[in-house]
């Protein structure tokens, strides 16, 4: 079984109006040290094991579905965990 | 200044219905050997330095408006930047 954990960020060039109300927000519980906020996503998926090419899987999943790569930067790690 | 880097996820005994649609879809294009998706959220906050504790100061903010502990577990990562 293999557990895989995506990030997807916006790109740096990409407004974020949500991170834009998260920080409005912080500022107004006073958190003033707060300078920029960026929202992103994590999605941490569980895979059988099997006789295929993992990063090409993950890659084709994150393209096809799970970003939007048009706007969207995404990382991967990979955890193999071993059955109990 | 500070990079911090939360990630909020459900906790394992709450349900996600967003990760169970992602699932679904992703079996639909057949990625097959996804078993489980769980969907979470990923902030990236920029933060002054100044004369405060920062890892009270991140609880804090979690705790008051960036997560939901009764329903969500988070964990950060602070970086320091060092400017340029």
């Amino acid at each position: 079984m293999y557990k895989v954990k995506v990030y997807v960020t916006l790109k740096e060039s990409v407004l974020d109006p949500q991170g834009s109300a998260v920080k409005g927000a912080l500022h107004s519980l006073k958190f003033n040290e707060v300078e920029d906020v960026r929202i992103g996503k994590f999605l941490e998926l569980t895979l059988e094991k099997g006789n295929y090419d993992l990063d090409a899987k993950i890659k084709e999943m994150c393209e096809k579905l799970l970003t939007n790569t048009v706007i969207e930067d995404y990382r991967y790690e990979v955890e193999e965990v071993v059955a109990q």
